[in-house]
């Protein structure tokens, strides 16, 4: 069809879609204007909003779709029933090899579940986790968390193909050798926790030449970026991910606030806005969107429902950069060494 | 033996105890000059540092312990053999009528296990609960969240419980006839979220007239001040604190490494200082330190155990207020009301 990279888009997933879906795929054809996307939803609107945004229609084909998954449809439900929806067909376009990779903004389970039976389990891998990248105040260092809500529920071999796929995420993306691997918890004592956290505990201490495993750390250790990776189920991921987006936004409202009881205040923004952008810059949680489904045979990228168009942009150039970096294949290398290799396979 | 309000400390537990407990003992003396405090712990230590403090010597007695319950020591364990253990000590002094509320920056699970065996669980309640008061970005509402620790794993009756005590504290401390109370869980739409969270929403929605159930929220809820209580399992709620506080610390620490990069922004600071200022009063964990175990009969205070002086003060500070207004009893006959009155009881 075309040598250019190939991203598909869920045109009809996310709180405001298709409208910032549309203006943040204009963003990112403006960065990357060699990406051709696929945009799957509904012709007519999409259409519309592409001529609005100014979209360059060298850049995209739309593949008219009527069924929009909803956000709060049972995933199991949107795997048997939703064969028709913007949801699926993007995704198919990556099994089918059309695209290099996915991003949807919709129903995180349903884009989760689709994307595992659609693009199926690595070997090796017995759930797959949403992974994503988070702001440390460690500078220059990122912290990579997973899982952020695939999982519910985990068992112990659960956390600990997090652990190690995690690790094998780091390493491709920040080039570090053996990051640091800990377990969240809630007390950094060895008798603190669930049953299945402490076993994963052992299995991951007892392969400490296949894996750099720091130990239990605790929710205020993800922001202070004392370890590189942060392995928990999904259900307390997901808790920590929002509350840590949630304090951001609370401090933020409470400083506006403060600011308005006085004057001098705003005549010492003007001097400090610099520094208080490089620091939005910094923690900015649109520059952090794009969740990864780490685990599968394909790159499928979870923007968040409630993403602007810069939001939803920096989920598509993750999905790009993931794609330019060969990703899925050097995972797939680096899990079968560290989880097949014959001489030293990885003891549970 | 005295009219004075008497609060038991355990002087010994916390991560700098007992300087920063002395310390803090300090200043809760200075502004409470009424209340007599019962030291437990190392007496000539104590009384080295209460002589270095310059501590009133009629605001306090010492009772002198040569066991400390260590942070990493298992709650069965402590029980069972930490019968000699300042903590203990200072419990029991609350059950005997001694002192009207005891305070710990130690071993959390041992504090609960300990407070638990010695004064008991209040009829109505099958798990005691930890609850600890929050900031939001809502202008004068804090948000009271509970499980923080105690149960890693809870069942459906559990998560009821707890929010019927949030909302009975709630009312108390704040004079809210129905607050609103918010289960904790992955996402806001019915199929979300794990099978003991469906089931206490169940039964939370079935008792309308007894509890304000708001529904699902999720974790940047909290800060948002969305309801007036969030309940949740103690490994959810645990990692959600910490993960705010985490955030609110890292957020600082960045905007000072910014900071360093900018003249202009040191300048900005002098008119900003005193907006800095209140934005720091109204989110100083410190001022939140004080987590209260809901549902015994009597009130135990768990500090942080990293907590300086200041933050141990409020810890005090919560104390004193709790016997002040007569807590437990207000909280007793609530419960009662809420759990057994005839006409009309609550259905599970």
């Amino acid at each position: 069809m075309t040598d250019r990279l190939v991203i598909s888009i869920d045109a009809m997933g996310g709180d405001n879609a298709p409208e910032t879906v549309i203006a943040g795929v204009k963003l990112a054809h403006e960065k990357y204007p060699d990406v051709f996307f696929l945009l799957y939803g509904d012709e007519a609107r999409i259409e519309a909003l592409a001529e609005q945004n100014g979209l360059d229609k060298q850049a995209y084909r739309v593949y008219h779709t009527t069924q929009v998954i909803k956000a709060d449809e049972k995933p199991s439900a949107a795997v048997r029933y939703g064969r028709e929806s913007s949801m699926w067909k993007a995704i198919y376009a990556v099994r089918t090899g059309e695209a290099s990779a996915v991003v949807s903004a919709g129903n995180t389970g349903a884009l989760m579940a689709m994307s595992k039976i659609c693009l199926g389990t690595m070997a090796g891998v017995d759930r797959p986790a949403i992974a994503a990248i988070m702001p440390t105040s460690v500078q220059g260092q990122d912290v990579v968390a997973l899982d952020l809500g695939a999982n519910a529920e985990c068992n112990a071999t659960n956390l600990v193909e997090f652990a190690i796929m995690g690790s094998v995420f780091y390493r491709i993306v920040y080039g570090l050798q053996k990051p640091s691997v800990g377990l969240l918890n809630i007390g950094s004592e060895e008798s603190k926790g669930r049953e299945e956290i402490k076993e994963a505990a052992n299995i991951l201490k007892a392969n400490a030449e296949k894996i750099n495993y720091y130990g239990f750390v605790e929710g205020f250790d993800i922001g202070a970026g004392t370890t590189h990776v942060v392995v928990s189920d999904g259900f307390s991921g997901n808790v920590a991910l929002k509350a840590i987006e949630g304090t951001a936004k609370m401090i933020k409202r409470i400083f506006g606030q403060q600011m308005k009881k006085s004057l001098l205040a705003y005549l010492g923004m003007i001097f400090l806005f610099p520094t208080l952008l490089r620091l939005k810059k910094r923690v900015d949680p649109r520059r952090y969107n794009g969740a990864m489904f780490l685990g599968l045979n394909g790159i499928s990228v979870k923007s968040h429902g409630g993403a602007d168009e810069l939001g939803y942009f920096h989920a598509v150039e993750t999905a790009i950069n993931l794609v330019q970096n060969d990703f899925c294949e050097k995972i797939r290398v680096e899990l079968e060494e560290v989880i097949f290799s014959s001489e030293d396979s990885f003891e549970y």
